[in-house]
C-alpha cells in the first residue's frame, strides 16, 4: 500500500497558524482589519480610494496592496490619503497569503493606525483558501461581470462577511437582473451584509464606510 | 548542503508533454483550436454565444467548458448551436490543464468538428501558466476592467496570441482610455491582433469570427 502524502492540507495548516498570528498582532494594537478580494477590475482599488476620502480624516489608514506586478494599487492608495501603504509584488503568486502579510505587518508600526485595509490579488478563486488573520473578507463583486457570479464562484462568495456590489452606475446598460444575483448569494452566505455602490456617483459608498468605522473600536 | 527539488517544474513539463499529445491529436484530426482565458465576467461565454450564431452554420464547433462549479456555460454553447459541449468541473481548481483538457477530448470524436473553442477558469493569472495543447490562445479582456489590466497582469497579456476587447458599447459610462490600454498592450506583445467587439451591440465580431474560420483548415 502506498501512503497518500497531505501535502496542501500541511500547507493550509501552516497558513492558518501564521494567520492566527497575524491576528493577535493587529488584535492587540486595537487595529480593525479588513481583507478586500476580488476579480480583476471590479473595483478594490477605487474602493479603496473612494474609502479613503471618506475616513482619512477621521481614521488612520494602512493599506496592503497585493499584486502581481506594479506597484499602481500602492501609490493610488498613498495619493488617496493612506498613512501608509505598502506594496506586496507576489512575484506571479495568483493569492496573498498569511507569510506575505506578515512581511507587510513588520513594515509597519500598528499602533499609530486605526484600519488596516488589505487588497489581494484580483481573483475569484485562489485567495479564497487563504486566510490572511484579517478581521473581515469582503468580496468586491462588480454588476458588468455579470449575475451568475455567486453560482460559478461558490466558494469565494460563501467565505466573505461583507458584499460590495460596485459599478451600479451602469445597471441600466448591463443585463444584470440584482433578483437572480442575490438568490445565489442568500443560497451561499445567508444574511451577508451587502453594500450596493458606485465609485463614479458617489452611491452608496457612506453606508460601506460607515461600516467600516463602526467596527473600529475607538 | 540540502537539495532543492524542482517540484514546480516537474509538474509544468509533464503538463507540456500532455499539451503536446493533445495538440498532436487535434492536429491529426484537422481541428483548429483556440483556449480563451479571461477575468471572471469579461465575456467568455456570450463572446462563444455570438460566435457560434455566426459559424455554427458554417463550420462543425466542439465547445469545453472549464468551470469551478455548475454547467451553466456548457448549456449556454449548446443552446447556442454547438455541436458537442463538454462541461469540466474542476474541483475548485483555479484554472484548465493539459489532464483536463485529454478527459474532455476522451468524450470527443474529433473527426467531427472543425473548430475546437475550449473556454478557461475566470482567472488572469494562473490559466497563462497551464498550455493545454490548444493551436492559439486568445485573451478576452474587458473595458469596465479598467485600462491598466496589461500592466497589472503582464504574464497573461505578454502569452496571447490574439487579444478581444469585449464591451466596447459601456466605454461612453467608463473612464477607459485606450490609448494608455493599447500601449501597455504593445510593451507586452507588440503588434498582437486585436479585436474591439460588443456582444450588445455585435459590433466587431464578424472581424473576430472570420479570424476564427480563416484559421480553420478546410
Amino acid at each position: 500500500m502506498t501512503q497518500r502524502i497531505p501535502i496542501v492540507e500541511n500547507i493550509l495548516s501552516a497558513n492558518d497558524r501564521l494567520a492566527e498570528e497575524n491576528r493577535a498582532r493587529i488584535e492587540s494594537a486595537g487595529v480593525f482589519s479588513v481583507n478586500l478580494m476580488a476579480s480583476p477590475g471590479a473595483g478594490k482599488t477605487s474602493i479603496i480610494e473612494q474609502t479613503l476620502s471618506r475616513l482619512a480624516d477621521k481614521l488612520r489608514v494602512a493599506v496592503v496592496d497585493g499584486d502581481i506586478a506594479t506597484s499602481l494599487d500602492a501609490d493610488r492608495a498613498a495619493a488617496a490619503g493612506a498613512q501608509a501603504s505598502i506594496q506586496i509584488n507576489t512575484g506571479g503568486e495568483c493569492h496573498l497569503d498569511a507569510v506575505m502579510l506578515q512581511g507587510a505587518l513588520n513594515q509597519l508600526d500598528l499602533s499609530k493606525f486605526d484600519l488596516l485595509i488589505v487588497e489581494n490579488v484580483g481573483n475569484l478563486v485562489c485567495p479564497a483558501d487563504f486566510r490572511l488573520g484579517t478581521h473581515k473578507s469582503v468580496l468586491i463583486a462588480s454588476t458588468p461581470e455579470g449575475d451568475d457570479k455567486p453560482y460559478k464562484y461558490p466558494g469565494m462568495y460563501r467565505g466573505v462577511d461583507a458584499l460590495v456590489v460596485n459599478k451600479i452606475d451602469l445597471l441600466p446598460y448591463l443585463d444584470f437582473k440584482m433578483d437572480y444575483f442575490q438568490r445565489g448569494v442568500e443560497a451561499l452566505n445567508p444574511g451577508v451584509v451587502t453594500f450596493p455602490v458606485s465609485c463614479r456617483t458617489g452611491e452608496g459608498l457612506d453606508a460601506w464606510t460607515n461600516w467600516l468605522a463602526q467596527n473600529v473600536k475607538r
